[in-house]
């Protein structure tokens, strides 16, 4: 699961991740594809966010339809 | 609907979606078009948005007319 | 009128638009040019803005002159 | 006088002109140049700013020399 | 360890670093990958962060988990 | 005297400029050098910015040293 | 030691230099590699910033560590 940025992103397909964004928000749901500008697409994870889906303080939230969030908004993707 | 972030929108073309932007304003119209930065325009959609058209606590403004939306202002795009 | 953002512009040309600015104020003119960075060129137009010009809560300006407004202030141009 | 945006700027050379920038200052001189970034070049011109030179509510500085603007704080020129 | 920015970063592979963002937070953990961007990967350190981890007067979150960040957020990496 | 931004920076080297920043700071100095970002390089000037070097409200500080400044803070640069 | 931006850096390697970033801090130490983005290396330097060291009132930090600088946050680099 290491390895370049896009790669991780590749592995993290269809699995539960994390984004935090610059205006302090953070949006939780499984990655359903991505670009080179780290624009990434999400959508609704069955499961609720976690205590281990934080991202320091920030409270995160599952998104309900499929999302997509452009990238220079981003500031980490945890995978 | 899973795929890339520019797959998604042209998806999404002709369906109402609701545009987040980073002054904390959001849009709801009918996505009528858009380009690789993101830019997108937006029609005015027959219903007026819904709860779940909303994208956290952001109050969601229905366009009237045919608006463009230049790219580098959009957070986020909920299908 | 759909299509892509810069197709709107092209179809908007000689036509009177608004366009809302990052620093929260708009303009209101013919829209004269524009280039692929959404550069506009806006003229004075005949007529005074209306009510349907308003975008959201903003105040709209109409131009007196031949006015360059650079592609990176724009936030959303109403066609 | 209409035309793309840089087609303006061409037609503009050796014009008095009116640049407002990202700051909220605004500066008013000839244009005796410019680039495909906006970049430009004023210098003093003979006659003082008037009302008709103003932009919105901002005051409008003279340049006294000749003065490079970096076009990535330009939000608007006046022709 | 002199060289130019990527190959310090080449160097770091698999070693602690810590990451200060714009947003004045910092990030602890195991260098996995990075690309030309400055995008970076992180991973969980075995051992936590110690004083000599500190960037000024910044506290350092410890990573727990594969994350991105992505490069333009980034102002230091101490290797 | 005239031309475009650039030509106009080449004219200058080895004269006294007086460079405003973003950041609402000045620098005097002698302009060394210059690259097409607009990066340019100053070094100490034999004599002190006069009331000529002023831009606008601004207080102007002489460089002591050679000094590079990132092209991407310029606002302006007074010839 | 005139010359280009990037030819001051080149002339500069292995020397001390001051860094200053737009969140207002400064970095001080070896100038041990940049690259065309003028992200750039530095090192502990064997002697402390003095007062010639000083870009203006800002207080400037040595690097204890190799550290590299995104260049997107660099003011000036004072050689």
């Amino acid at each position: 699961m290491s390895g370049r940025p896009l790669d991780v992103l590749e592995a993290s397909l269809d699995e539960p991740v994390t984004v935090s964004l610059k205006d302090g928000t953070a949006f939780f749901g499984v990655l359903a594809g991505y670009d080179q500008h780290m624009n990434v697409v999400l959508e609704d994870a069955a499961d609720a966010p976690t205590l281990d889906d934080a991202l320091g303080d920030l409270d995160v939230e599952s998104v309900e339809d499929t999302t997509i969030i452009r990238g220079d908004n981003v500031v980490a993707i945890k995978a």
